[in-house]
């Protein structure tokens, strides 16, 4: 029977493969997930569990509660420079559905997507969905540094969105405010629309500036996409947002409303209790932070190279320098990693970077302690 | 900006305008909405607490938990008749994000998608999404009794898929039983898909007959799309499933992983608890129908004529045998209903069948009793 061609297209994700075989072994480590081990507040627990026996679960609104609405437009003016009201506001199925609707709204057949490299996994296969073709702008050259230069060279005529994504995943880089500013003033004037991906915004270890700053200079094409589940630990309860200008929330709106209908009610009230009660995330930065750290030092020990990370919870790591490792592409060495000393890792590939490997840093130190030394093993052995 | 063309040309639904206007009259009574009443069950309300606060609600992985997608599969072995198994179930964003999965899978520019009238409002813009061509059937001439032959008769070489909604939404007819086993044999070996929209499948009033009876013969192309918000009042918990064939599962999955990740972990663990606990849901649905009955009873003395419902929770009145009412159109006499009597019912023009209107039996007697009082007096003073 028929399926569609950007959807055959689409191989199960060399992360999912991984994550799927590693549970085959006991002792495994799984460093692939893009999902914290830290546990979600007692208040937002017992927020979800006072709403289920008391409050009625029904559809919320299309486009999410407003009370919700309102407070993330507060939390952005507040946190990161916005200026943004309850009209700028959808609430989505977690920043994965953010991004589709979004993304099926301003995207038609033959557009070009731009996205620096490394580069989320997702893009590809939602640019591909509504016709478009993802450009990856390969950044090694410049140590993975974009610039205003090096996004104008690249744009076409065919260049109808760029997506951005700082704190980076995986590589945990940010963007060099000047160079921002300058990115700012490129785009300004045309008609290109900017994703910014900021679902690691609050998960920062040096100054970190959001798009938001600029949501009047570029109102008409600037869409901030973000959401609880990496601020706040929330990933089972899908709670995502999109912040843009009022005309396009609309459409962006419609579009969500015949997709999904709107996320859950319970998961938006306890949301609601995240943000008033814990927008403060210091603490668990803290641990990611120290975690990160940690692995960084130990790892460059052993031979790999790394970019440090500004922020979020992924180390992306180089093992061209070292000899027994560097001629094997990484989906390769992902997998006899895997096999030989059962670590799950993601290879730079899914990325679109060769060389290059990204650890999930998703546990405490004596879990990191040990997958250093049985990589260290690995390497003497190989 | 640019804004795809598919999605802008997606008008705001009537129903949520009339829905919205409704809100300015302290006195108003809402059947525009297909949102019970009744409240979650009180063993699904202290699951959801007990495990917001007990477990841990990671991402739940793509396609749903594993135990939730099993108890479907049996849950619609043992009540429809089908032979289903854990891969051929995928968990969704309620039966919306089940239907947009599925159409962005199977359909593709051109395509021509086969619905009978009165059709359910989703169906149109999710054709146009994916660039296929909705094709409304107009079934009044058979007083809205789908046959194989009607069915055949409106299949052109373009027709890629047939969309069936019994109990319908908004008329409550179900299909009949020897014309299911003709429109079987006709599509047996064709190469067209058969989604069957089985939201109200638990709301019968007669003897009902699922599509999962024919799972075998028509296993390269079924398609059932169901889940919790109608069968367990979970409106805002987001649970829907899509049944099928495994090699189809396992490519609407991937659609359902880039779209939206998965729904809420937490309302997951909800629907389990509803299918081990409430899955008999006899008591509502003899709420349903002891309200149908009066409302079809009473509306009927007034000079509206309807289609006696078999399931679901609407009553589908035509007011052409009103001689002030027949020359109006539905979606005028909806609005000046709505002003004069503020009272919210749904336009036919939304379902793509004039001369009707749509209430919704939400509410209890008394309310029903008031809806029909102003409704007398509207048309008197008319």
């Amino acid at each position: 029977m028929f399926i569609n061609e950007n959807v055959k297209e689409i191989k199960i994700s060399d992360i999912r493969i991984i994550a799927e075989k590693l549970q085959k072994y006991s002792n495994s480590i799984n460093l692939t997930i893009g999902e914290p081990d830290l546990e979600v507040a007692q208040e937002i627990k017992e927020a979800a569990a006072y709403h289920a026996l008391n409050s009625k679960i029904k559809y919320s609104p299309v486009g999410g509660l407003p009370e919700l609405r309102e407070k993330v437009a507060k939390y952005y003016n507040e946190n990161f420079g916005g200026n943004y009201n309850i009209n700028n506001v959808i609430i989505t199925v977690g920043s994965t559905e953010a991004l589709s609707s979004t993304m099926q709204t301003i995207l038609a057949k033959g557009d070009e997507v731009l996205i620096p490299t490394p580069a989320y996994v997702g893009y590809e296969p939602l640019s591909n969905f509504y016709g478009a073709v993802p450009r990856f702008i390969d950044m090694r050259e410049n140590n993975f540094s974009l610039t205003a230069e090096i996004l104008e060279k690249n744009i076409t005529e065919k260049t109808k969105l760029i997506i951005l994504t700082y704190p980076n995943n995986p590589s945990g880089m940010i963007l060099d405010e000047e160079e921002m500013g300058k990115i700012v003033k490129l785009l300004k004037d045309r008609e290109i629309y900017l994703i910014s991906d900021e679902i690691y915004a609050s998960i920062t270890f040096d100054k970190y500036t959001s798009f938001a700053k600029y949501s009047e200079e570029l109102k008409k094409q600037l869409i901030i996409i973000n959401g609880f589940s990496k601020s706040h630990c929330m990933t089972g309860y899908r709670v995502g947002y999109i912040l843009t200008n009022e005309e396009l929330q609309a459409q962006i709106k419609k579009v969500s409303q015949y997709k999904i209908t709107s996320t859950s009610t319970l998961s938006q009230l306890a949301a609601i209790t995240a943000l008033d009660k814990c927008s403060d995330v210091s603490v668990a930065k803290e641990i990611y932070k120290k975690r990160v750290e940690f692995f960084v030092n130990e790892i460059e020990k052993i031979g790999f190279k790394c970019l440090k990370p500004k922020g979020a919870f992924y180390v992306f790591a180089s093992y061209e320098n070292i000899e027994k490792l560097k001629n094997i592409n990484s989906l390769e060495l992902a997998f006899d990693i895997l096999e030989k000393i059962h670590l799950g890792l993601v290879p730079g590939s899914a990325f679109k970077v060769e060389g290059y490997v990204r650890f999930s840093i998703v546990h405490d130190i004596p879990v990191l302690k040990e997958a250093i030394e049985r990589l260290e093993k690995y390497i003497l052995e190989k």
